[in-house]
């Protein structure tokens, strides 16, 4: 029989998943926060974790704990709103699951299964945060990291990342095809397809990587060209957005969301890392590249867009703010699916109307505190004249 | 005369230890938590930290203030419930303190005085994380960690560190014995001395390491064996859990509390470490050796038995969870006495049977993201069947 204890657990999930959400307190106008998390471990049937049966579980104990779900692709799909998480069970393993809602901002719930990928890599011990992209050619992508361990380092903890590529339809078939091949970087991870053809040929967003967690001197986002996906060569990467000494780029940056087209350009939200004394700090920011050359940065505001307020301070990995997914809604509305700390996953809404402002009306880094002060008071001088407030 | 602010920190004090404990809401079915620390910094006598007098401390401020409380040795004798806390100055030295209490979730009281032990190192800088063993030869054992400079290192902060050993009947009068010694392990942390002679000898649990804080490469949980305890010599140490990658023990693993004898096999509750970005993350978890075969691991579960949560995550070293001491109590409860993040103790209740559940049916590390979605398939697909949903 099925254990009673069971059946509180599934009453106690309902409640979660109908939780209804609300706009939390006004930031600053580039977005608005959503008061609780759309998906966090909590969100998982318990039928993924418990054996229900009363004979074999005796104390109703989890069998296959769930730690934590985070970093989202995500995608609007006949007027339904798809989150493909993170899900990292509690042997940290990843793997990927659909969520799937009527709203963007809450309800979502995982289908009875999660993303079986084709096993064609047999080296790769990991896989996590995957981009889904609505290619041009009328296949869905997902982009996501393959991780295995380097067996060419005696160092137990030493992994090689690569770019894993998968196609579907529906998000319930996947077809795996290799994994990209970029020949000037041996690693790669938070690589994104672009949404067309540049020039007849995939484009993809890629970070160069010479290490795992440090990526040493150089680099940026990445972007290169291929011209058959189901054997990806990237010969070349050019820089888009750069790292930058004492920018919110310093250690490193990455690709986030599958770039939202504007009419004066399209607006990347990315991910820019760096150092403390406490470790990495993950911060989310966005860029503009050009219409037809969608490498070109033509915009860049000075600073973060989101950075990690409150409790999403704190988490497995404390002060980490990451995005690999968001959703261009039919009315303008744009939905940011973030994760914080790599525990939980939050969702801010904006419109693409204000990223186009942000983007394009924010200053740029000044980079030196001089000239970073001589802006702001450009600012100020301006608005006390305006507000005629001789001070 | 006495500050008669001090009075008022005795009547704080009183109240705190006073304080009663409850179960916190349901996490797992493997363990419940408590609502609230046992020992923390607020648990040491104020006398411990004030001269009490109003002439010489006119201001009533402490004079020699204590930081944390935390990583504790547990036992129960003649009825009683007795911690062996490590206890940190704000000067960073620990020492350690015995709390009593007549129930095992609440109302510890640290004795009059703290423990001294016998000075017998000269260049001991520090001790901490002592486990209580009471051995079959009719003694109390404590075993611990015995820190100090490495005076061969340029490195102001190179440590070196090995396993201090003393014996007791009361916990009031310490005999302090040679430290151990490992002839294949230069260094020693996290020893625990196992209760029961195996063919006759001394048995250890060590921890292989090679570096300070870093352990490098291979190694996990040690075994080895000595005749004689008053000249604790191991001349060979094997494996018993291991380290691995992409599992909780990835960067480095020790022995926690002393194993607890089930019909099945000794269950062992330790810590796993892994890296993150903002730096080590400890988690608890368990595994299970042959009876008669205590080094020879028979059941290890996947992934983490208990991971910080909510305030747990953060304080002097944040993201930390560690024990090395639990009490198997006569009715077959178990008491985890756990610490959080370098700062506070804290405590879970499960019994002898659920731990044995936990640790022999609960799968093990499939190793691979792919292994570990088929193994949390069947677990779906059993379910599904078995709860009537066809989806």
């Amino acid at each position: 029989m099925i254990h009673p204890e069971y059946q509180k657990l599934e009453r106690v999930y309902e409640r979660l998943i109908r939780r209804p959400n609300a706009p939390a307190p006004y930031t600053n106008g580039v977005f608005t926060r959503w008061r609780h998390p759309v998906l966090t471990a909590k969100h998982i049937p318990p039928f993924w974790k418990y054996d229900v049966k009363l004979e074999s579980n005796p104390y109703c104990m989890e069998r296959l704990g769930v730690n934590a779900v985070f970093n989202s692709g995500a995608i609007k799909l006949g007027g339904k709103y798809y989150l493909c998480a993170r899900v990292e069970g509690s042997d940290r393993k990843s793997f990927f699951a659909i969520a799937e809602s009527r709203r963007p901002t809450e309800g979502f719930r995982f289908w009875s299964r999660p993303v079986v990928l084709p096993d064609s890599e047999p080296d790769e011990t990991n896989v996590y945060d995957m981009r889904l992209t609505k290619h041009q050619d009328g296949w869905i992508y997902g982009l996501f990291c393959s991780e295995s361990k380097d067996r060419g380092s005696p160092d137990l903890s030493a992994a090689v990342a690569s770019a894993g590529i998968v196609r579907t339809k529906d998000l319930k078939t996947w077809e795996r095809l290799p994994n990209l091949i970029t020949e000037q970087s041996p690693q790669q991870r938070n690589v994104l397809l672009f949404p067309r053809f540049v020039d007849g040929q995939y484009a993809f967003f890629t970070r160069p990587m010479d290490g795992f967690i440090e990526t040493g001197s150089g680099g940026g986002i990445g972007f290169g060209v291929c011209a058959d996906i189901t054997r990806a060569v990237v010969s070349e990467e050019r820089i888009t957005s750069a790292r930058r000494y004492h920018t919110v780029t310093e250690a490193k940056n990455g690709a986030g969301a599958v770039p939202i087209r504007t009419s004066r350009g399209w607006v990347h939200i990315a991910h820019g890392v760096r150092s403390t004394a406490a470790g990495l700090r993950y911060v989310i920011y966005a860029f503009a590249t050009d219409l037809n050359e969608p490498w070109r940065v033509i915009a860049e505001p000075g600073g973060y867009m989101i950075a990690p307020e409150g409790g999403e301070r704190i988490g497995d990995v404390s002060n980490v703010l990451f995005t690999n997914g968001a959703i261009e809604d039919i009315d303008g509305s744009v939905y940011i699916y973030y994760a914080s700390s790599d525990t939980r996953l939050h969702v801010a809404s904006t419109t693409v109307d204000r990223l186009a402002d942000y983007v394009f009306s924010t200053p740029p880094d000044a980079l030196r505190s001089a000239a970073c002060v001589r802006q702001r008071a450009r600012l100020i001088e301006t608005n006390l004249a305006f507000l005629g407030r001789r001070e």
